[in-house]
């Protein structure tokens, strides 16, 4: 599998729902097998909150651990690279090296830190128009995306209905829950309230909000790891010598896996672009701007395949089956299945075997 | 009603599953009632994990608030005043004014802070125990409680089985789950990770670790009340003046509810008996000493109520149902209800409609 990893300059100015406007912006992005001739062969993928451009393969930047989503992307896989390009951008406020808080201002030659501004659904996905066009693709064969990747792909069909031919939802929603906006505000605030993270000024400071990170990062975990998984693992067995010790050392093998959970997860994400993306989150709702959500499907010429899982409870499938009736509103041919798995709200990541099947035959 | 609040002092060593012993110990209380000349009319009610002995009324204490069971104990209600002396007792190393972190080390003359000792269920019950023995009340004729409440009623079940005619064990479990494990791990993280806690030695210093509390208030918040409660009551509708402000302020009602809710948490609880209560919950499994769950029952001569909640997914009907069928085959009659609530694992002090028949007939 061919793969490729760049980051591509848009020397076109992007104006921003706030008002704000980027003068130009980069977006990191990742490709995997060759673009055709007829250049009618790309799919996109849309990455989730935590997730980025990094999706499939063992990457030519040197990753050692293969992307997030390897078990769907690549020779002979649902997303089979012997047939599609597949292109997966990094979103614009992400930290895989697209344009964000830890960005240099080029007012100020400083990272932005948090004068970046907040960009919402609506102007990643326009910052990925403008990616696809810069690279000469006018029409994508699909649109795939999870959880936050899922809200992109809703508002490419809001937004550019006419430049792809299938979308996939996968575990979404068409506007966050009370429950969602409470866990950003959080996450957010375990970062915020770390002395380390500087009013968001903490590049090249040597020091980093890692202990916020850290309780931001195990705070996550315990909302999107289900709880049955989480009981399978780990039970309430005790770790090392398997006694109590009547301390507050970890002793349990939970204890032990959030530990090192939360250890490391300020290498992997930069603090500053998950307090970003969490507002990005915070602010999707399709039906703010159409408060008859079929209108906002009214004009997609193509097909949709919505999938949910019976134990995302941030996401359940009421939720899902709101935007399929919707799109049946909209004669948009759409088929929504509701999968089985402990999984989840990750489960279209961690689970993908029952997957698997649904989207090869929506694709091909 | 009658209502007293006192502490009792036990002059009587305490040894701790730990292997610590507690020459003497403090355990604050209140009464609802009179107790009747035969000494049998007493209703033991165990508090849960954030709440304390001020269960019912305006308390004499000059509390403002009626108690956080007051739906359920007064004159006429189901656990009616008229009728019962209700005894509520804070549990050890729960700082309403018991032996706990905050208190004075009688070695040190200073509050003990982290070298307070950890206390199981089996300690706490223990030590409400001898508090009914001082009160020269030789059997209850109930023992009610919630979630970690119900952890003591079991507790008494095994230990003092003979002491109590009708146990009431409500939205509780007879062994943690990995996820309230990791709940209790984070909240401990979340406290400790606030500089103002300086290693438990807070006291007197003038500085408390309120952003480390109110982070945990807010995440327990999440994990406590339903998605669907916090659905109906906030959704994402925006606060104010109702405009996206495309910065980082509390911009929507769930935002705003969870500052208030973070802000005067420290005052409420005291922090350090948050982690400990949460190391005694973490540690709690019947079944760790009864492998064989009915063993646990098997001295219990009086009956008892379970009741679950549909929408509790910290403890769910599953849970309960298994220490239905192990009472069962201990022989115990017992009877276990799931009743439908959108309120989740507070539904028992939140929405007690539904449960007070139900508790009115078996305690009556």
């Amino acid at each position: 599998m061919k793969i490729v990893a760049r980051t591509a300059l848009i020397n076109q100015s992007l104006p921003l729902e706030s008002g704000q406007v980027l003068d130009r912006f980069e977006l990191a992005y990742e490709t995997y097998g060759e673009l055709n001739a007829q250049k009618d062969n790309a799919i996109l993928i849309c990455h989730g909150y935590t997730a980025n451009q990094h999706a499939a393969g063992c990457g030519p930047s040197g990753e050692a651990k293969p992307g997030w989503w390897d078990a769907a992307i690549g020779p002979g896989k649902p997303i089979d690279t012997n047939r599609y390009f597949v292109l997966s951008s990094n979103v614009l406020g992400g930290a895989g090296g697209s344009s964000c808080a830890a960005s240099l201002d080029p007012t100020t030659k400083k990272p932005y830190g948090m004068r970046f501004p907040v960009v919402t659904i609506g102007d990643i996905v326009k910052a990925q128009h403008q990616l696809s066009e810069q690279m000469s693709i006018s029409r994508f064969h699909a649109i795939v995306g999870g959880c936050m990747g899922g809200f992109q792909v809703m508002e490419w069909m809001a937004s550019f209905p006419s430049h792809f031919d299938k979308a996939v939802v996968l575990a979404a929603t068409y506007r966050v829950s009370a429950h969602t906006i409470a866990l950003m505000a959080i996450i957010r605030d375990a970062i915020c309230s770390d002395p380390d993270w500087q009013g968001g000024d903490y590049y090249g400071s040597g020091r980093k909000p890692d202990r916020g990170m850290g309780l931001a990062t195990r705070f996550g975990l315990c909302i999107w790891m289900g709880r049955s998984v989480m009981e399978q693992r780990f039970a309430n067995r005790l770790s090392g010598d398997k006694r109590l010790h009547y301390g507050f050392g970890p002793e349990f093998e939970i204890e032990q896996f959030l530990q090192q959970v939360g250890a490391g997860s300020g290498e992997k994400i930069d603090p500053n672009s998950l307090i970003y993306l969490g507002r990005t989150m915070q602010y999707f709702d399709l039906s703010r701007r159409y408060p008859y959500l079929p209108d906002a499907f009214e004009h997609f010429q193509g097909k949709a395949l919505l999938v949910s899982y019976d134990s995302d409870w941030r996401y359940p499938p009421e939720e899902m089956e709101l935007i399929h009736q919707a799109l049946e509103s909209a004669k948009v041919p759409s088929k929504h299945i509701t999968l089985s798995s402990t999984f989840g709200h990750g489960a279209f990541i961690y689970d993908f075997s029952s997957l698997a099947p649904v989207l090869s035959e929506f694709l091909n």
